[in-house]
């Protein structure tokens, strides 16, 4: 088992990367009552094209098998596994995103116990007709109920802009028409494919002893006989990755009464590694404060103005093959809040250089944010990102941040503010 | 200063009120490197009907008159509050409940410099009738977009069953009518009036030293002149204590897809004090696991015949002068859910006999979640509710819950439900 101390911030944390291939972090906190425990598979919603272990032809599953698999782990033959945590004293979930699929829990008590139905339930598949045929039923409902809110809409739109032939475009629960198509042989030939233990990782954090829960996870995996172990076969790649294929603009009407609009920026950077990655998005994490936070002149000029209201959001996505960032708010100004932020995004360096005396200011927020997260540890853990930012923590995560300048602003701009990049897409009320 | 040790949880709460009655509690947290902190002024959305500070007739101030004063408080002549906490590094927010207005923020650093931040501008009122005019326009939009919400329409419309001639069935935001009449004089006189340091308390959690921040706030507190301290003049009273005035059901149609229902139970019980309230209602938290949580039979026979579906909830809201529970789902047999629910808690007697072997299972569910939360000093602060409960801290609920025993259910079931004290509303599609 291996150890990184954080010296600054009083942390370690212990690795291990078992004979089966799973990879285990703990992270220890001193004081605290509670643990909590995230397993991750490296598979997400992007990942339907692949070739399935063991076979030699590739397949094209049905859009939101990673969604139906996470829901479908929970049932088993007699029983469910929500309710042995419920009995155990934890609180359970899971959540898919377009390329993790994460299944959780927190207890302030019976931890060991906790982590068995964790590991035993995500490491023994059980799919029939009937059931599937049954989660067709409710994540189709699921599907229908996301349909009615215009938010949901408006991200699902710019994305669909964005990447108009890429499976981002697609609800990661897919659509009610595609996983009418998921059989249990389709989850099962996923399941074998990005559930083996190369394939994921687990972490936790809070209370725990490091050496006793490390001893006790590899006695349930030792217990247990895995296939052996097969690097997952994506064949994923964007269909266009200079961003040319982006659509400019689209508009969806709704029953609404306040117009929506907002503005997309695809990134086309290719990354080398991980510790690249992660300078990147914290340097564009920090550009995009510069640029539009609430105390930059940006702001303040279009909320007074009425461009923009307290609805106003922005943020920046990185995942596995793709970035990209949006800008939204209701408005009834939407083509002059859309205006103003490309704007704003295209003269990128004359705004740095304007803010050159806030940059200090802003950098010392965004650390003082990311350090109040070492007190939670559902967020250590549910940040930490694996392979994609080269195994960072937190910890390194603002270790990284602190060596960023206003320089690296003006370059990350460069590389991420193109004109064919940008999109805009509105939601507008019916009876305007 | 007071100390009180909390040996099991290895934590400390320090007390003092201030020669001026302001209430401070702080709790350090060892190994935390956030501190929170909530400043709360004993008034809310209910307490429209008061004698004003040094006058002696009554007034009726307009719906919202709570949460508008909120919003003001953080504009000044030339400046903003939250600019300075930002500048300062601090996260800062504001609520508005029936009963009370909550000022807070959270920092990694420069904590004392953001206390006088929060002290000084909650200490000082600013109010002209040209930001009051401005302001009646952003509410009235906040105002609203939730209107489009058919979820919060749900949750008004069941408390303007329960409460039909009491404040708690109008918004806490008021009607774009209602704050149209708010200036300038009216803020005064609420500020005046319930914004005295003896009507608030200010509760710091997480990393800080207790002996330093304590006279750090003094100085800041010495350092002013307030007007003599006068108690509040509320002449807010239940129409019909007895519920008799409930409405058994409404409905309404709004352009959705899925069909919601509510049901909603109205307490009557009055308290004596904090203690016994603090008791009733950690039991009837309890009383509503028995019944209703996801591993009750209840649950799983409702949720297998499709009566209910994931959306199911309950909850159990306790405020000064009144308390309420609601239950609710999204559902295609609305009435079925709603006559389940009323069975159910008209059979609570044999409810609670039939689950007595899941009784200390669900006491211990509950109790590691409340243990749990020992961990966020965000919880522990926002949870603290006064004088309500005697005083009581997350600790003291801990210990409180400890002691309920399946008798107390038995009892508390007893006095909450009552047939008057019933009442459904549902949120009907319109192409139904």
């Amino acid at each position: 088992m291996d150890r990184e101390v954080y010296q600054k911030f009083n942390q370690s944390i212990y690795r291990e990367q078992l004979s089966n291939g799973l990879k285990v972090q703990l992270l220890p906190m001193e004081g605290y009552h509670k643990t909590y425990a995230i397993l991750t598979a490296d598979f997400g919603s992007i990942d339907n094209h692949f070739i399935p272990y063991h076979q030699k032809e590739a397949i094209t599953v049905p859009d939101g098998v990673a969604h139906f698999l996470e829901h479908k782990m929970f049932e088993k033959k007699d029983h469910d596994a929500f309710d042995l945590f419920g009995k155990l004293g934890a609180d359970s979930n899971a959540f898919t995103s377009f390329t993790q699929t994460s299944y959780l829990f927190s207890t302030t008590s019976n931890l060991h116990e906790n982590l068995d139905v964790l590991l035993d339930f995500v490491q023994d598949p059980y799919f029939t007709s009937e059931t599937v045929k049954k989660e067709q039923g409710i994540i189709g409902q699921e599907i229908q109920m996301y349909e009615d809110d215009p938010s949901w809409r408006l991200y699902l739109g710019i994305l669909g802009n964005l990447y108009p032939k890429d499976p981002m475009r697609i609800d990661i629960a897919g659509t009610v028409e595609s996983i009418s198509h998921i059989t249990p042989e389709i989850l099962m030939d996923s399941y074998r494919t990005f559930y083996q233990p190369t394939n994921m990782n687990l972490f936790l954090v809070g209370r725990l002893d490091p050496e006793e829960t490390m001893s006790w996870i590899k006695q349930n995996q030792e217990q247990k006989i895995f296939a052996p172990a097969e690097t997952p076969q994506r064949l994923f790649s964007l269909n266009d990755p200079t961003a040319h294929d982006v659509i400019p603009f689209r508009s969806l009407t709704m029953d609404i009464v306040r117009p929506k609009v907002m503005v997309g920026l695809r990134g086309t950077k290719q990354f080398d590694d991980g510790k690249e990655r992660l300078h990147y998005k914290l340097a564009i994490d920090l550009l995009l404060d510069v640029l539009f936070d609430d105390t930059s002149d940006n702001y303040l000029r279009l909320y007074n103005n009425e461009t923009l209201d307290d609805t106003f959001s922005y943020n920046f996505e990185m995942q596995r093959g793709f970035h990209f960032a949006y800008f939204s708010s209701d408005t009834d100004q939407m083509e002059r809040f859309a205006d103003e932020v490309i704007d704003i995004l295209e003269s990128a360096d004359q705004q740095i250089e304007a803010a050159r005396t806030r940059f200090e200011g802003i950098k010392k927020a965004e650390l003082g944010r990311l350090i109040g997260l070492l007190d939670s540890p559902e967020a250590i853990a549910n940040r930490y990102a694996g392979d994609l930012f080269a195994g960072a923590s937190l910890m390194d995560e603002i270790a990284t941040l602190e060596t960023i300048t206003i320089d690296d602003l003006y370059q990350v701009a460069k590389e991420f503010i193109t004109p064919q990049g940008i999109s805009v897409y509105q939601v507008v009320p019916q009876h305007q």
